[in-house]
């Protein structure tokens, strides 16, 4: 049996997929900006990154019941990378951080499937075993629809990564379909790079990458605990005439605190579980360090040009798309070239980034932001 | 008194200038290229650095009396560079090194003014004080005029440079106009690294920058003596019918060794003089640092470029003109950006262009050579 198959045993559970594609990142300048956040890069699979994320769930999750929440200024973007959404592309009035975002997401989800089962995911994640992840989810999925938790994926950590949140599991609740879940005794913020070593000495963390599965009912109870304000404003949303939603949803986002739902609804619930994604091939693509997955080269690096003439230089992440790339006694260096915008700095530096953002905002170069 | 002004005393000396535009250089790859080598490139002053050869040296030789030899393929570069050439561009049927070449210029300029003193200039130097240069020229015209020697520019060294010939130089002439001549005791080829800074220690060294001044009939003499056969063909071309002149140019330089004029003329000749070139800025662009000269930014590098972030970077060359360049933790790299290529190496491997070049031409990359 393969994993794909599994799911189909569990009749039960109709899992929707909730997309988060709120981004506006720049850690990837100048592939990515502001008008062209990384879920809509191209540049790691051929498609765009929130297209992989929506596809590779099939058929755990079928486009039927798919859904996205994106701000007003991707709708474009979205319509474009996922042409069936419909109804299910959710508006977020405005940038309110994920809580609201989710809370919003899943009201529209129940509205339609009253037993919908959510797997919440960021857009533009790569997902190198995609069999292998959906077996998982709908482990995930099993969990959530049969114990009434919150469920959160947790990638197996290779190494002490300060950028990603930590989740410390407990006891095992049990082999479910092909995966285990376990209890979560609590979550970790992003630890420093001492803590990080500990954490990952320690065996009993997992990264928390972002991923949800919940009943919705459950977590509109649980809005109603945790954020009492956005729950009771999403219960009047379900409640109104469809053409009186936007109106309300707007209200309730200029109201709702800008908070991140694993701040405000997950690390307070009770009844959270962690199923660990192993062997998944999880990569956030957080830096450009992510090239690397692309085209690889016999020189320790990846090259995505037309032509590149390496002499004395090893391990360059090159991404220039059409052009001729000539690097002599250069090593461990990202080259990005978009045309209008070149950047170059060594791989252990990818993270910096972010200083040439901010110094270009500095410039008011919006233009290039 | 200007030195600019003192030519204008030494009436008898007509000074013609035959500019040497053969050159097919790669050094500077990619911004140029085999279809446009670097007397053609803007980059350095705004001008073609072939027209900045001509106009630097306006008044002391004026325009009617500039020349250019050059091969079939640069015929169009060189009309557009300098319009007002008419008749003064002389074809080279083939490339034969310089030898050749000069002695066909000689040939041509000699027919239309017998008593013609001539300066051999490359096509693609850059000199930051053309005043003085003119004056140091019009001394260089002054002595081959009066004492019929083949006069040598000899640029002052201010390092052991490996990639220039040397002049040793021997007892003074005396001063003539603004400068000095002495007579030449040898020519020295490219030395090594230690031999070079033998010399530059000794003081008594000059480097050959390719500048030669002579009456054009003594140059046909020492043709004659030393280059026989070749003496004897343009002899023939001279005497010749101007509409039977480009074939038998043609069968002279079939017939004609590739040989340096250095090698053929300069070292076998006796009465040669050499005039140093003191303070005249020179600088041959014979690798990307001259790009140091351009833009120069305040942090010890260059930029040419629509905007340059450098975060921990110092050093730097850019040269990617209406682009956004970010430079992160890099430091003294070479960065050259032409649209379709891009190169990046140390300062200290400029040289090592040419190896890019090679690897280019091995993989039968025509197009971007």
């Amino acid at each position: 049996m393969k994993p794909g198959e599994s799911v189909a045993s569990s009749r039960d559970v109709k899992l929707h997929a909730l997309i988060l594609a709120g981004g506006g990142g720049t850690r990837l300048w100048p592939l990515s900006r502001r008008s062209k956040p990384k879920q809509f890069l191209r540049e790691f699979s051929g498609e765009p990154l929130i297209t992989d994320t929506a596809t590779r769930l099939h058929p755990v999750v079928p486009a039927a019941r798919t859904w996205v929440v994106a701000g007003m200024s991707h709708e474009a973007g979205v319509r474009e990378a996922l042409p069936h959404l419909g109804a299910h592309l959710v508006r977020e009035p405005m940038a309110r951080n994920t809580a609201p975002a989710i809370a919003l997401g899943v009201s529209a989800i129940f509205l339609e499937d009253p037993d919908a089962v959510v797997a919440v995911l960021p857009s533009d994640h790569h997902i190198g075993k995609p069999d292998r992840f959906r077996a998982v989810l709908a482990a995930a999925g099993q969990v959530a629809a049969e114990r009434g938790m919150l469920v959160t994926l947790g990638i197996v950590p290779d190494r002490p990564a300060t950028g990603y949140g930590y989740i410390e599991f407990g006891a095992t609740l049990g082999r479910v379909l092909a995966a285990e879940a376990f209890d979560v005794k609590r979550f970790v913020e992003k630890p420093t790079a001492a803590k990080a070593v500990e954490l990952l000495k320690s065996g009993n963390y997992l990264w928390n990458a972002g991923v949800f599965v919940f009943r919705a009912r459950d977590l509109l109870e649980h809005l109603d605990k945790h954020l009492p304000e956005l729950g009771k404003g999403l219960a009047d949303w379900r409640a109104a005439a469809p053409d009186a939603r936007e109106e309300i949803a707007f209200r309730v986002f200029e109201a709702a605190p800008s908070i991140s739902f694993d701040y405000a609804v997950m690390e307070k619930a009770d009844k959270v579980a962690v199923v660990p994604a192993s062997d998944v091939d999880w990569d956030d693509i957080g830096s450009f360090r992510s090239l690397a997955r692309v085209n690889p080269d016999d020189r320790g690096g990846s090259a995505t040009a037309k032509d590149v003439v390496s002499i004395d230089a090893h391990g360059n992440l090159v991404h220039a798309p059409g052009k001729t790339v000539a690097l002599v006694g250069v090593s461990d260096l990202i080259v990005v070239d978009t045309g209008d915008a070149l950047i170059i700095l060594p791989r252990a530096r990818a993270e910096d980034v972010k200083q040439v953002v901010d110094e270009l905002a500095r410039r008011k170069r919006d233009d290039a932001l």
